[in-house]
């Protein structure tokens, strides 16, 4: 039986992110799980404007980086949505770097997914900024690559989150193929 | 280790979702992945301009549904993505109904949570329209619900979507509270 709950923004679990941005010359770090896929090949995060601080830095310098959060960096990642940029200086929590040519866009040393991207767009809805993003470098530990230089999930181990509780869950294990397990499906309906 | 594998778009997984959409007077199930959360309250669903008969429908009605993939609902979910609208009628696949006020998104009657939705903007990006979405009415399965009336995400045990080896896989269990296991790091960095 279904109870209509209201205008609930059910869309989750979703996986949790580090943003890393650089603002007033100091790098910063944000757990930002409000993200998507446009198109194929982009991705967007929605940064409420009440982070002020990084959003300056993001707007300035149109890059940032966008990185997985893995089992064992969820406690860091948890922290840096405690404490606020503007007052704390949240460069070291996590080791990073950056490529030759994407200069603001801290690439986290030991984060199973790292990637440094460009902003190509951004959409405003609400008190949110939403960042349409492309990839330019996308750093993997290499042993969450598989046998085909893919990135293998089931090794990253990203961490989701659901905002109904506002918990972190865990990713299970691979259970189909896509555009083939529908095939049975197709099948059984027409015996 | 980490590897430079180009700019991939590694944001994954995602949520599985079923959009459903009344297009020339009949009801079409798209299973999409791409999707996002923008602000708090609002979602978004990237969709390929080439689905042109559901495309059609989204941009006369300005309405849609949006539905989460229970594990039994793969075979199904997948067969939707093998098979197209235009050609083949979908509409048997799931079972649905309308609300009052929402009168072109097809809610799924045995999805765990499906969102009636309004579509409140557009955003091209290369070949996809991506819809941000307002949920109207969210229909949750008594069961998946938790004893305050929130959405539990174990209960609902949805499917997840990685397009790196176009897999899906499952969710785990809830691994922490938000806001709260970060302050265990805190106290260690300090101590």
């Amino acid at each position: 039986m279904q109870k209509d709950i209201g205008g609930v923004m059910g869309l989750y679990p979703m996986p949790v992110t580090i943003v890393g941005v650089v603002s007033e010359g100091r790098v910063n770090f944000l757990p930002i799980a409000h993200v998507g896929v446009v198109e194929h090949g982009h991705l967007l995060v929605s940064i409420d404007k009440n982070h002020t601080f990084s959003d300056a830095g993001i707007k300035e310098h149109k890059e940032l980086s966008v990185s997985l959060v893995s089992r064992d960096m969820m406690e860091a990642a948890d922290y840096c949505g405690i404490v606020k940029g503007a007052k704390t200086d949240k460069s070291g929590v996590f080791r990073y770097h950056f490529t030759d040519d994407v200069k603001f866009a801290p690439v986290l040393d030991d984060a199973p997914v790292s990637m440094a991207c460009r902003v190509v767009g951004e959409v405003e809805v609400g008190n949110f900024t939403n960042y349409i993003l492309e990839p330019v470098h996308t750093l993997v530990q290499e042993e969450c690559l598989n046998g085909r230089g893919k990135i293998d999930y089931e090794k990253v181990n990203p961490i989701l989150f659901e905002f109904q509780s506002a918990q972190y869950l865990s990713i299970g294990s691979v259970i189909g193929k896509c555009w083939s397990v529908g095939k049975n499906w197709k099948s059984a309906e027409k015996d």
